[in-house]
């Protein structure tokens, strides 16, 4: 652009201005990427020590159960933190793991930037190849000494190999000494790594302590022991002996690549065409539809990939926007699962005894920037929880528990933009982190969790995974909302229920007696002013695995009654008393079972009984029940049958009353505006 | 650790783990730091498209200005966007700066990690090496046009250079094409950079226009020309031809150091002994200092520095904690200052016409990790501003503005764990985000700003820190409570000055008409019911640039007062018309001005005038007055001369009245716990 302006500092003499250009030209250098972390370690999570005794931590105990995973091995993690004087921690992080092969140990823990899973398209806690070697750097700059390194990988003949690790900040390389064969008193093969930092053990929201109960969640197969500095060990037990499904590797899913993607793509490939290269490098993309894309985009398909110009990527990135792909594979991810969240949920809030467990929303997966992932939301409501505060959160994001940086991470983001309001909290201009009783958890699976920074500490706002954690978190309070209405309905009811089944009847006798004149029947009175068919739960609970649901149903109406009740029972709990019973009608796969009541006549009542045992007898929520066959305004404590349940209910066939129906509060699912925070 | 446990998995086949522990080495390998970013883009900032458009513009600015401040040159920065498509962008940012010497600028522009300011302890926007080499490797991946670079070093024998770059990002290596001399129609010297890359244009709160006028706002003594997608240009003039102070490069300050630290130091320096090492290559060492450390830690000060120990290492820090070393230099540093935040403030915010602005606060430097630090603080607050909402948040760093991801900055987090109740704010549970019609502004400025990603959008929690804002905060939130306060009391007063002033001699009035006796002489009456000194401001504006201030004073009590009034004054805006008026004394360097008033006879009254003129006349906030010489209980409309106002008042001489003084609110200023989040 011209400018006409001359620029004032032009009087002075013209040989202080050459020089400068020269001068900062001589300080221009290349900055090792170790320097860099060094001088920028909260970058790392290493801003305090604190922060810094628990992100050493995590990123160990994240790559012992990634390594446990990878080999099929259920995981025993064990971590133990000794201090030393005031501000110098040891830790000790051990696992069962594969092992890691002798002659990779030094690049593993003692180079940033190194590591297995940084190019694999598949769900794992480590992807960037930084967190351990940051760790072991961090220890040695704070306290000087190396981190001590022990691995054994399995076989009779393998011995364990032991090493003292330090990294040379200037090179990015490994500095090994002491390396030798030793007797491992660990387990039969797995790794540990010993380091002395500098820190300040501290409990509460982000302590080591917490981040373990957390972890152990959301891995419900990791059996993991705690030793903290006081010698209190804490062992939080394997709650299943069943792994996760394994994530599988899978190749890059065209959506939303750029062109620099395609570009590096081609240049890296071993095909030898366009077409192959299509067809094969591609998660995807079919014969079909490589020989449709090729077309569209008048690309010659029979090039080398390496010889793909910009115009012929342009060309086929916008090929690809107009033809049918089909969604990423999501085999590569590993949700945790609507019955281990709410089971999880159950175990650590045990104390807190929640009013109730909203159930539990796994999104279908989605795909940004051509990384698959999945979006999972629990809410926990009442009891306990502290209902003056900000409702708390519980974040994850590939099943690690994200303790700092809540303020900003998209998870954050969506609950704070959402209007909590419509579904029973608090909140001030409908904007902000809900008030109330509540525990919010969220979980973000992904091949790439697009953290905000090296540390892992949050998930960061693109708009695609925030729009779908908005989405989880609304189809999740909707459940809330639901109990809170229904909770409502049941008490405004109840108060009505007291006053014909104990005021009423001893109105009247008192009134009989003053009379002289015998106690009149109630019964088609009360039925008069009911005028409704009322199912009443109760739960007895007998020890931690055992419980007696029953429903009571009383027919407050003036015809005979013919209905279905139905309800999801934790199937895994279920045993022969919920066949017997002489309501019972049929249970599917899912346990989704339903129940017949015919003709109850008015003003009697009937009762459904089962019993459910074991450690899933628990997970259920008597208030879920639900009803067919009547008119919904005539029914009081349970919900009409929706009509997503996916089991046949009976039509309404009696519509001797109004056929008003309450209408829902309307539900606009469609994303909010979730740009940018 | 022993373990007797034999784990579950070891009846499966042997062959199969090792084979395990054997692939996943294969596995192993280096990832290349250009690779890491180009996965994890949103680290730097590049996460939504909106997002990237700025961040690559703000790059470049942030480099412009940098470059003119270290070669004296007064910014003349301008910014163009075309709009190519629906989501491709030509930008192109040039300034006036010293330029870059031709063989530098591939590396400036293509490679991640290099860089001149990053060794440097100097403030500056630019320190990582990183920024304007991601802009350019962001345009080619999504667009895969490379970034084309003109630049012209000062000298009339130069001529100006231009190429294409790209980043090979398997090497992290520039590819140049085009590279050649050419005309430039820019600037005598200086640097253009020009790009493609998908973006979405943006208008509002997080928008380059938004990021330009806030860079204005700190930066008055740069011109940002911006020409928007619409064509549109905005001039942000320059306000100041004044060059704010070059910030000194100094040497590393002993404080806060760690271990790693001072060995790092020790392996590179080029001192003889461990003596001159500590006196020559820190910040604050003398050879006093040097002497007594040396003594204290039992280190050996002749021995070269390449041979300290880890042990020396340790004793040395050791004995550092013990010896009084001076605060760190803060010439390295260049804060926005007082005047200069309220200009800017009242420059930008002009529309909403607020009530009050808070005098901004400078804190004196601190330091974290050895490097200094400078807090500053502003509140303005009333008129138009929305009062329904949150408080705004201006966030600065280096003097560049901060846009994104407020949630996770330190000055955010400062705010929200205030009590800003206690200063007149709304605030649930006394935490969060205060709402009222505020805007805060906060700016850090250090020789390293320890930022939470490498996009440079929000400042880590460092406790040190976090602490500082809070200190800063806390003072300038006390002015805007003791103004609020001043108007509460100012407010209740003008009722009962009404009633004296206009109603009382109204109904005498009128009663002497009914008696149809003369309307007699309230005076007395009036001294009686006020008892006070009354000292009243009205400001006359007349045009932008003059100010004319009276000060009327009524005595309303029983005897003559002899007294002073105190004012500062922006003394860039004084002029004769203060100095020749009848009350006026003394006025320092600093602008603060003393009146004298001598034996106000009882039910009289006088005025004290002055203009004001020129571009700070409009900076002077006139219920700023304060008095000394009378007892506070008796005086309304200005506050009693604070001890720390550092010129003499005159003591309280007249007693006559209580000498009851209203208690302070009580504040405690220590900084609260402010530890992670």
């Amino acid at each position: 652009m011209p400018s006409e302006e001359v620029p004032k500092e032009t009087a002075a003499p013209k040989e202080k201005k050459t020089a400068i250009a020269h001068k900062l030209a001589t300080k221009q250098q290349e900055i090792s990427v170790t320097e860099f972390f060094e001088k920028n370690k909260q970058i790392l999570g290493f801003d305090s020590r604190s922060k810094s005794l628990l992100m050493g931590i995590k990123e160990a105990v994240d790559n012992s159960l990634d390594a446990c995973e990878e080999a099929g091995i259920l995981p025993d993690v064990s971590v133990r933190i000794d201090r030393l004087n005031e501000e110098d921690y040891r830790i000790c992080i051990e696992d069962n793991g594969p092992g890691i092969v002798h002659k990779m140990m030094p690049n593993v823990f003692g180079r940033l930037l190194y590591g297995s899973r940084f190019h694999a398209l598949r769900q794992s806690r480590g992807q960037q190849g930084i967190g351990i070697s940051a760790t072991v750097m961090y220890g040695n700059i704070t306290t000087g000494k190396p981190a001590h390194v022990i691995s054994k990988i399995e076989g009779e003949d393998e011995v364990a190999w032991g090493m003292d690790i330090v990294i040379d900040t200037k090179t990015n390389r490994p500095i090994v000494t002491n390396d030798k064969a030793l007797q491992w008193e660990g387990h039969e093969h797995g790794t540990s790594i010993e380091y002395t930092i500098k820190g300040r053990y501290v409990t509460g929201k982000q302590s080591v302590f917490e981040y373990l109960k957390n972890t152990a969640i959301v891995n419900p197969h990791a059996q993991i022991t705690f030793h903290d500095p006081d010698g209190t060990k804490t062992v939080f037990e394997r709650a299943t002996d069943i792994m996760p499904p394994k994530p599988k590797e899978i190749k890059p899913h065209p959506e939303g690549m750029e062109i620099g993607d395609i570009l590096k793509y081609a240049g890296n490939s071993s095909q030898k065409t366009i077409k192959a290269f299509l067809k094969n490098d591609f998660s995807r993309i079919t014969e079909r539809l490589a020989t449709e894309i090729l077309e569209k985009s008048k690309v010659n398909g029979e090039k080398k990939p390496e010889k793909l110009t910009r115009e012929d990527a342009i060309a086929i990135l916008d090929a690809i926007k107009t033809v049918k792909i089909m969604a990423p594979p999501t085999d590569c991810l590993s949700p945790i699962g609507d019955t281990l969240i709410k089971k999880g949920l159950m175990h650590v809030l045990d104390g807190l005894r929640p009013e109730y467990y909203a159930t539990p929303v796994t999104r279908s997966p989605k795909a940004v920037n051509g990384n698959p992932f999945i979006v999972e939301a629990g809410i926990v409501y009442g009891g306990d929880i502290p209902a003056d505060g900000q409702v708390q959160i519980l974040r994850f994001a590939n099943r690690v528990p994200l303790l700092y940086q809540q303020g900003a991470c998209a998870i954050t983001k969506a609950i704070s933009e959402m209007d909590w309001r419509r579904y029973g909290l608090e909140q001030r201009g409908g904007k902000g982190i809900p008030f109330g009783p509540a525990i919010i958890l969220v979980h973000v699976a992904s091949t790439k969790v697009p953290f905000t920074s090296e540390g892992k500490e949050a998930v960061a706002g693109f708009p695609e995974l925030q729009s779908e954690i908005g989405l989880a978190l609304r189809l999740c309070a909707r459940n809330l909302k639901s109990h809170l209405n229904k909770m409502e309905r049941k008490n405004k009811t109840h108060a009505k229920f007291e006053i014909v089944q104990e005021i009423l009847p001893d109105m009247a006798k008192k009134a009989a007696d003053h009379l002289g004149r015998p106690v009149p029947n109630l019964d088609r009175t009360i039925t008069r002013i009911m005028n409704v068919v009322w199912v009443e739960p109760t739960v007895k609970k007998e020890g931690k695995k055992l419980r007696k649901v029953t429903y009571t149903i009383y027919n407050y109406t003036s015809l005979p009654r013919t209905f279905r009740l139905h309800a999801q029972v934790p199937k895994e709990a279920v045993n022969l008393s919920l066949f017997t019973h002489e309501h019972f009608l049929d249970m599917n796969d899912e346990g989704k079972a339903n129940w017949e009541v015919k003709d109850l006549p008015p003003s009697t009542n009937t009762t459904i009984e089962f019993e459910l045992s074991g450690d899933m007898a628990d997970t259920f929520d008597a208030d879920d029940i639900y009803f067919s066959g009547l008119n919904p305004v005539m029914v009081m404590g349970a919900e009409m049958l929706p009509g997503d349940w996916g089991i046949k209910g009976m039509e309404i066939v009696q519509t001797d009353e109004s056929d008003f129906v309450e209408e829902d509060e309307e539900e606009t699912m469609e994303a909010e505006d979730l740009g940018d925070e």
